[in-house]
């Protein structure tokens, strides 16, 4: 692969990069181990935004059962042309908060609406506490 | 989202999904949490195979200095029409194992020559210990 090259990004071209929404995967740690899901998100107020059920697999297993504690988890959002084999991706780390009280309301109307049909009225916010990204390209 | 069905995919159809290669995700814990990383891979008698760097951040992290000992991941795999709002995903897990001894060539020749520049001679096999797939589709 002599005629490709790696370029690390830095946190403003990653939140560029990024701040469209479209379709994100969340990876944490669930009952089974390591567990990625894709997820159709928004970028907002500098925070991954998304729906989920609530009491479905993914609050339960986002909620650490101790108040005010949130749940460490990763979020990867990647553009990649299989046939040019090229692409980026932005890996965004950070605390999975569950998003309530007065400022749920507008965060709500600002989220993506799920893909997945069922009640998703469980707002989760991850606030970056890391942003990392990488591009590979043809030199 | 009224019009849309989630289909629950079975194990056979989650490997005929995934048996073509491409790109899949990687999710670990690392120093830094939570991770997930987009790499080529390749489906190969039964399991999930690529190339990395040894020595590199991937290799460190997935060793767990027990000799034998191999560490949980988690690998996805999603086909998503952004347009169509409708897709599929099939989240594997299992133990990532390092591919050494006389299965080395064989399987190093059949896996996808990885995108990123540098040396990747390193070769990563997940046997699927766990396989769940789903598909979200207009009713």
């Amino acid at each position: 692969m002599a005629d490709r090259v790696i370029e690390e990004l830095d946190r403003d071209e990653s939140l560029r990069l990024i701040s469209s929404g479209g379709i994100g995967r969340i990876a944490y740690t669930s009952r089974y181990g390591p567990t990625v899901l894709p997820v159709n998100y928004t970028f907002y107020e500098g925070a991954i935004l998304f729906r989920t059920a609530e009491h479905g697999p993914l609050d339960e297993d986002l909620r650490t059962g101790i108040a005010g504690a949130d749940y460490e988890v990763a979020f990867e959002i990647d553009d990649i042309d299989m046939s040019g084999e090229m692409g980026w991706s932005v890996l965004v780390q950070g605390p999975a908060h569950h998003v309530t009280g007065p400022e749920r309301e507008e965060a709500f109307r600002a989220c993506a609406e799920p893909w997945a049909p069922g009640n998703r009225e469980l707002l989760v916010q991850i606030v970056p506490s890391r942003i990392t990204g990488r591009r590979i390209n043809h030199s």
